[in-house]
């Protein structure tokens, strides 16, 4: 197993230099199954698109579900399917970025397979680290799947329009991450109407230009 | 990795061999993080504990939040932390019944680590194999992450309170069901409201009668 680590690493390394040397800027998108992964994409697309090139990988053990909805908005995306595989690999995403124009790129979404384990433990090169947690999963998710919300940048509370339907407590959330992640930064939304997709796209954009200021 | 399945399906082989002697039936109950399996086994509890003996193996990353639910309704609850490690595996359930006296047992329920991919290729010596999906995760999971689906006995739809405030379609999913896994058992409930938890309670019941039959 530290041999597969060691050399994941390497991979991630040198996708992370190609990345920067594009000032290409790339999201590695993590939650369970159903949290919302694809919506949010769709979101983030609708509110960046006509300022920033855009491109997205959809990881799934199966299917072109997800790239088909992408696709269906016009921007590109390619599909790795694991065949099994519960997380993305940074050898993975080396080899779909080679049908990727990287100069033409300003923001490059992937999308893990829907698992709040195994991705935790695969960089791929990414500039920062999004997990989605969304309201009907409860607020302790934390507590038992700790090692991937230690080690996010940013923790998207999607699904917010279902908090009346549940004894989701934000307050215990918030507790629980600031003891695990006292620097992540907590978002909440809902794909669905769209309320506080805003402060995303903000966080985003302010993050895309901070890339160009360096590249 | 074919040693790992192959070393797996030995000690499963094992503990079903110890669990049709004591006359047990084991249930693996495997979804998403959030899905509802602890709602779901407290539900199971309440509508059985009168007429049987159950006990519950509760598989975690991290923390006792499950099993102290679950003891606080007065059954014996053994916590697993597999500290990172994505699955239960056979020998963990080896190990972990040493603690349990079978003969005063009629059902085991044993909670899985949240997660729709590793679980599904490691059998734990289980008379049935339950998955939870809950609504808000939506009706394209099976085409997403077929290989837990295609393995289930039971398919249970959990959270179907919240149907109104989602786009999840059943037609779809009893469709993409019977292609994938034509014998498998659909219900539809809530554990909030425990609207359909009957159905549930009946078939266990059959299963333990037919288990009694047999031993």
């Amino acid at each position: 197993m530290q041999d597969i680590f060691a050399v994941n690493e390497g991979h991630a390394g040198e996708n992370a230099e190609l990345f920067k040397r594009k000032g290409v800027f790339v999201i590695n998108l993590m939650a369970s199954p159903g949290a919302g992964k694809t919506s949010f994409i769709l979101g983030t697309i609708s509110g960046l698109r006509e300022r920033y090139k855009i491109a997205v990988i959809e990881g799934d053990l199966a299917s072109k579900v997800d790239s088909e909805r992408i696709r269906s908005q016009g921007v590109q995306s390619i599909q790795i399917n694991t065949g099994g595989g519960c997380h993305l690999e940074a050898n993975m995403i080396k080899q779909a970025i080679k049908h990727l124009d990287l100069d033409g790129i300003d923001l490059l979404i992937i999308e893990n397979v829907g698992n709040l384990v195994c991705p935790a433990d695969f960089s791929l090169g990414e500039s920062a680290r999004v997990v989605i947690l969304s309201v009907p999963e409860g607020d302790d998710k934390p507590l038992k799947y700790p090692f991937i919300f230690q080690r996010c940048d940013v923790l998207v509370v999607n699904k917010i329009d279902m908090l009346e339907l549940t004894d989701f407590n934000m307050k215990r959330l918030e507790d629980v991450m600031r003891n695990l992640n006292s620097d992540v930064k907590i978002l909440l939304l809902s794909c669905r109407t769209a309320s506080g997709l805003d402060a995303w796209i903000d966080w985003v954009e302010k993050e895309l230009n901070r890339e160009g200021d360096i590249g």
